[in-house]
């Protein structure tokens, strides 16, 4: 029966390809990083279920979890399989919870094949729509949009909302949202390509490409009146750019800080910190784990807005995870477009 | 009846001595900062008043009303009458509002006399307290630290409570509005005669001696579960060992940022800002003028507190207002107890 249903599966392997943490990295990971390793596929025991791993996400705050530091959740220890958001399906089970042929969105890591107990893990319909959309848009990065923006900024009509990292997997998706609760919306995104996209497809108002503007000057012709919210998924000087303009009683969402996840010194500080004193604003940061409770209400919301058409998602993927080791470093060289994922 | 009056008053002078800007400062203020003359008495005009200023209100605040850049009020202009908090005496009135011997707690300037239209004045009694107390405890500090803890950062009982600036204007009613709503108070103060000072009578759980002691380690000695709530006076430094110790869903209210009010560059940046994301928490920044329309329920909690002894309050005053340049440079120097106040 076992054997049976891995026969069923045109893509599966006899065997399990694995990405491990070798060693803590220090600025950007590189093949030294990395383990790869190919075994058996594991057997699972009482109240475990077999799970073939299809889509893996790839998401910037893995960067984080690789140093071993205090944070929200421990580090991905030396040896162990990375960590990551993924969705499969449950290829035999002893969990009274999951059974075979059950659709399952977890966080099964770098790998073709896994056993869970379920933690962190829960069953979904597909829906009818590509797997990979549930680790993008109706996945983590999509609730961390919903959750980060409108829990943490709670947007009004006609206020400048402006998102870093516009044409991203979290970014894109914030913009749209702002678009629907009637924000003047102005990304930033890196080349004119990447852009062109976040106005044409996405339907943000402006797109400051950062590789090619003065950030500072575009940021003052499309926000005359200053900025009401700030959605960073960047950190750095456009952080600091922003704080420069942010208005009575401005808020700041403080959902990454990608510029600084690979440097040994870490993020730059925001130099005009003292602009939420003058302005009555407001910095906030959140994790998108702690509304685990209110996960279904986002996905039910961001489900009917993909339905009627008012938000669009993209993803790059791409295949095999052995190729996890450069695949991981596009995140920050940002040549992918919308979610990036790897096909098991 | 205008000079009857003048005489009438054992402190008049028949001549007015006043403190102008003469050119702004990069870094400390010091004598080329000002200009001191002396002129004749004004006379008030229809719809003015004639205000003979008793106190002047020293805070640091005032430092960055001289430099020349946007904030929450437009800088003191080159040849005016140095901005400040004032209390006084109403000496003869053409207003229909306030009347000679009315006691006005005002903004009228470093200077022995002022006229006024009333804009930003209003008439209290004293109810038997020293009059200076108006521009301490019961007045723009004591409305600072009562609006900047209790709606920025909603204290409740159990939590950990940390206060820079803790023997100054601000920070000593913080901590004693901390203790009342059942927090534990750890003040941060420069110098074992006002630590000691915070503990003994402002009665908070412990004061760390930030010239004398690691204020790292004596953080984590006295915030052994980290820091709920921290109010910031200072900035630079102690902001960052803060940050480092927020805990999940802590507050920083931001005050002010004392440590980089004379320098050039400005403040320090909070390198440890992430921590906000980590720790889902907030940064937040107010001013307190923003809250005009709730002053009269501060002022009226506050003397409550006062008058049970729940709260105890402790001024320095220097006589004469051409001891300003000098006077006002205390408030850096950390030369001084509790509110500072120069007797016109």
């Amino acid at each position: 029966m076992y054997f049976a249903n891995l026969k069923q599966d045109n893509n599966s392997h006899m065997s399990n390809t694995q990405v491990r943490l070798k060693e803590r990295p220090t600025g950007m990971t590189d093949a030294s990083t990395w383990d790869i390793v190919t075994g058996e596929i594991p057997t699972p025991g009482d109240g475990q279920f077999l799970y073939k791993v299809e889509y893996i996400s790839l998401d910037p705050a893995m960067r984080g979890w690789l140093n071993d530091t205090k944070s929200y959740i421990p580090p991905v220890g030396i040896g162990d399989v990375m960590r990551a958001g993924t969705v499969g399906t449950v290829m035999k089970s002893n969990h009274p919870d999951f059974k075979e042929g059950d659709f399952v969105v977890g966080s099964l890591g770098v790998q073709q094949y896994a056993v869970s107990d379920g933690t962190f893990c829960y069953k979904s319909d597909t829906f009818g729509l590509p797997k990979e959309k549930f680790l993008g848009v109706l996945g983590m990065p999509g609730f961390t949009a919903y959750f980060g923006l409108l829990d943490i900024t709670n947007p009004q009509e006609g206020e400048t909302l402006v998102v870093s990292g516009a044409a991203g997997a979290v970014g894109s998706v914030v913009g749209q949202i702002g678009k629907i609760k009637g924000c003047k919306v102005v990304g930033i995104a890196g080349g004119p390509e990447k852009c062109k996209m976040v106005v044409d497809e996405y339907g943000f108002d402006a797109c400051i490409d950062y590789k090619n503007e003065d950030v500072r000057a575009s940021l003052k012709e499309h926000t005359p009146k200053g900025i009401d919210i700030y959605f960073d998924n960047v950190g750095g000087d456009i952080l600091d750019h922003c704080l420069a303009r942010i208005r009575f009683k401005g808020r700041v969402s403080i959902c990454g800080a990608i510029s600084g996840y690979n440097s040994p010194t870490g993020p730059k500080a925001p130099k005009n910190y003292l602009s939420l004193l003058i302005n009555s604003a407001k910095m906030e940061g959140f994790i998108v784990m702690n509304y685990r409770d209110r996960y279904m209400e986002a996905a039910q919301q961001l489900g009917k807005w993909m339905l009627s058409g008012q938000l669009k998602s993209k993803e790059t993927i791409i295949k095999g995870v052995d190729t996890f080791p450069d695949t991981f470093n596009r995140l920050f060289s940002g040549n992918k477009m919308g979610k990036l994922v790897i096909k098991a």
